[in-house]
């Protein structure tokens, strides 16, 4: 008991010192975009500056919009994260947003050492928080939240300078975030997982993963999920005007993805029932893959494929991969984000290279300049803009596998390894335990546990 | 066991092929509507064009916002619809989306043998989507998901058909479909309930619809309703101008609809406590009251009246109307949808008659020729508005209970007929069964087997 | 049993006598904004008097999209105050829109003795209806549905008394509602209970408010709060430019609030777990601080730090004056509005004293004229400008203080006042029971009872 009321006041302090951080560094770095508070764009009177004034208006109130959505997105994300400890869940998106804002900061909005934000910046960092929770999702209910703050504190800057790689340096494409979220999120969790492997504990724990949480998140979820998604994996396209092919190509690959959940399903599992937790891996899986490839598909059927293919895809992987994965390369993965968003984001890829490689000003129209800015203006051709969102895939995959390695090292350290009977009372200082019983997962720990 | 692993099988091969089927469809006939890819409505330098091009801009975020909350509310639509098999829901959901915007171009959107797809075509698939999950409310718990999946697969087609009758024929104004949705849904439902009808089966199971589930979907829908809904049926008001009234109207009379409730109830269920799931009846009745209304009341009280009335008409109907459709009619309702759309609908359409028969261009200004465009231009007196308006009650109602009719028949056909204990089993085969007890559903029909 | 059935029917019959009532009120009285019908400010033709025609539009659909999520703040709102009688809660909500349209009507929107109601009213009815949720969150368990419905009567006309008396008359900026909302609110319910205290009944239920529910409400709720809250607390702002500092401000206080809570909550509880519903209560708080200066802080830090100290004052409060609340001042505290909102409210107006007596033109631009506008033109210095918002902080603790205590003794008359027995069967007569033992508000009660 000792022990524990001393991890507690570890968390306790470690919050502190984090949001005292933060607070210091956003004092003396953070500022309001000075053109927010400028009215001008939206009179009349300044047209002169301004070649088309009245759109500034509603790009302005899109932009609030998106943020909205964005954190809608998040924390309807959390619930499928966050069902053993939404608590938890919750600690970490609100340090990760207040990290995000510095970390992307300092790559993108620098200006006399100064960091503007707007709500733009807050979608930003609302994909990075995204990315964040994906990793978690691997090695849930195996850390403490304290490594889970450590974790997120390592993986953020790391984010920030993907990101910043594949948009700024290497061009690459990528509006809704296939490679820069979930190929970065879920491989970067899987390293951390791979690092953290400790024999004796996880082969009690084999059967860990094979249920799903058969509850009420899992339905509100998925409903949060088909809501704001679409729009918030359309809020960093190029120009407002870019948008409903990204919006509807989302669509129908949900719409699609959904239904080809039922065609494998019952030939993988012949046991079992189907409950909404597949159909929300579906949607996630959709999501994924359509990520780079949503503003570049010009015809709804490619949408259909491609959410069709990227269900069969997961279900497989999570049928047969897994286990491979579980006890040749000794990864747990707790979420199954491997499934869900580390292959389906690779998919998402290789779809969105084959499409730049196809672009042609022919179908995209007005549309190119905006998708593919360098094609568009001759600097690139469409293979050469193929090669580059290729290469973007290696650059997240190995950032990933080093950051991860790294972070995996560090919280491996003697100091936060708590041995596996605290941890796992740790783990449920900060869990909601429902009283009822409802918390299925810790359920589901325990019955793993006595098997 | 054997049979019910066929049926899993006959349910994965039947997804394929319709799945199959859409993305032939798609590829061959559905494109994205060209208008959408040109940005020259928001472009200032295509002033010649466009009249009021700094209207472009705004107009298609509106188009983009309704397609985010058509889809949010029809997610919460499943909350009340799906209780017992959300999972079988979405997957209706899944495919109807698809399949409506086929069906429904055909109709509309067909130039040069091609569908144009925009976001407008994503919200009339929803209120699409939306009629058939109403009648497949009628017959829940007794129809597999190979027989929902034909269900949608012939209703679709009619209920397009049917909404081209009403508003391109008889110049029905219909705006939040009390006729197009919740009538044509409601009693096309109702009818394939009553030729399923099975003698034996169905005498055990008389208590089934009188409980309702008391539990956190009623919560969480309702309060998805109160939020998406008014926006969502006055998404095809003919001007975004002419929104107000059908919004407002629709949010007062939500609130009379509610606080009417308690009026009535306690008078009518002397046992029994007031439930969430009474409110959602009495939300979704406003509703189906003010489809039509909406966009005519041009005074709130009017709305207040409305909505009072129809929680009154839904409740009375509830408690004496239900018990003789089950016992003289034959014709089972699982989740009230008579009660709840069928007579609201209808009342509804009284109501829009009456209103539009009032019309003058005194009260409404220039709202007329938005609202009633032939009464606007003279070529329609208000009073033959009126007579076509009942006309449209008409022809929904015959194409309804002709439609239903079929399609019940053809659910009976030997084939697909599985005998009542399979059926059970198989209809739980894609049902979200809680382990904790929470699936009140099937708590409710184990009980009613019981007495 | 038959004191049951009528109070069953005096709840029947007082819900019927206030609905005629409201239809009544309305058609003497409310009318639609005729501006709302007129279509002229989105046609380029009548440039002449407005000058600037191309803003009315996306002006218009921002006071639509305000009142889609003021009601989606409203009815998640209800998931924290409406845990044990959601049904009841909706009850209040639906009358309480209509008599607050109403009551704000008499001091507002009154032309010709004509009420106007637009989209905007609906707003402003959802801040009122805020409001009398927080009070009854303080009393909540122990009156019965009659009681609250009369409550919601008396309140009511108070609050827009009060929000006239501070918006239109001491020209006191609180955008957010942290005096008119949070702490009016508060103070109100906290005055009801004091008077309502009955010494042999409370006695028995002192660990009442100990626990908090554990449940899905409390994260479905959390995750609607962060969605809906600040686009809705930046609602009434005076003109949209300005609202990106109170938007981006909420968001950041929201994050610190959250990751504030566990530094203290590991401090001062060594017992128990961090649940959902603490930082579904720091979102509250954060809220409530963020009301009046959400507009005026110009730099994010500033918002970090007021989430900060508003989490761990919403703590410390909770574990240290509660108790001598209930002891000592005889107030019992349901749901904790004081910890939650009565104190953050204060808290914020402090905050929003401050940051007026330090406004210049410097520092806010062009927003000085939206956020003080007196302060632009001259007509009041900064300082005197934060003596009329400290005076606002007197004038609402009074108005507060002296309805709920006129409030509170007309609920204890004779007629009302149900002896203990009966009163709690009525409370549950309207009350969601949730037959898996889901009602947690419920079971506590019943475990205070039996200690």
């Amino acid at each position: 008991m000792a022990e524990r009321a001393a991890a507690r006041l570890h968390l306790s302090g470690l919050c502190f010192f984090l949001q005292l951080l933060t607070i210091v560094l956003f004092a003396t770095f953070v500022r309001y975009n000075p053109e927010s508070s400028k009215l001008c764009s939206t009179e009349p009177s300044c047209n002169q500056k301004d070649p088309s004034p009245t759109l500034g208006y509603p790009r302005f109130r899109d932009a609030h919009l998106r943020a909205l959505l964005g954190f809608g997105f998040l924390l309807a994300f959390l619930s499928r994260y966050g069902v053993g400890s939404v608590a938890g869940s919750l600690l970490i998106v609100a340090f990760t947003i207040q990290w995000a804002i510095l970390a992307q900061g300092l790559f993108y909005f620098s200006q006399n050492s100064k960091i503007y934000v707007s709500t733009q910046s807050m979608v930003s960092a609302d994909f990075c928080t995204a990315a964040i929770l994906i990793s978690i999702g691997a090695v849930l209910g195996r850390v403490n939240p304290i490594q889970m703050l450590l974790m997120a504190l390592l993986e953020v800057p790391l984010f920030a300078c993907n990101e910043y790689i594949l948009r700024s340096f290497l061009m690459v494409s990528d509006s809704g975030g296939s490679l820069t979220i979930h190929t970065f999120g879920a491989y970067f969790g899987l390293m951390v997982s791979r690092v953290l492997h400790r024999p004796h504990k996880d082969k009690k724990k084999e059967q860990q993963d094979v249920g799903h949480q058969p509850d009420v998140f899992a339905v509100v979820g998925t409903i949060c999920l088909w809501i704001f998604w679409p729009s918030f994996a359309s809020a960093t396209t190029t120009q407002d005007s870019a948008e409903p092919w990204a919006v509807l190509n989302l669509y129908f690959s949900l719409a699609a993805s959904t239904l080809a959940t039922v065609i494998l399903w019952p030939i993988l599992y012949e046991e079992g029932t189907l409950q909404v937790a597949q159909l929300q891996d579906a949607t996630l899986a959709s999501a994924a893959v359509m990520g780079m490839a949503g503003e570049m598909l010009s015809t709804p059927f490619g949408a259909l494929t491609a959410g069709f293919l990227a269900s069969q895809l997961s279900l497989l992987s999570s049928r047969f991969l897994s286990p491979i994965l579980r006890s040749r390369l000794k990864t747990e993965d707790t979420c199954g984000v491997h499934n869900v968003h580390g292959l389906p984001g690779i998919l998402g890829t290789f779809l969105g290279t084959l499409l730049a490689s196809l672009a042609t000003a022919d179908v995209f129209g007005d549309r190119l300049e905006l998708v593919f800015p360098l094609v568009a203006d001759g600097s690139r051709t469409t293979a050469e803009q193929a090669q580059w969102q290729l290469l973007g895939l290696v650059v997240t995959l190995l950032l990933a596998a080093f950051g991860g390695g790294i972070t995996g090292a560090l919280l491996r350290t003697k100091m936060l390894r708590t041995p596996p009977e605290k941890n796992e009372i740790e783990s449920k200082a900060l869990r909601e335990v429902d009283e009822d019983g409802c918390d299925h997962q810790a359920g589901r720990e325990e019955r793993g546990t006595i098997v």
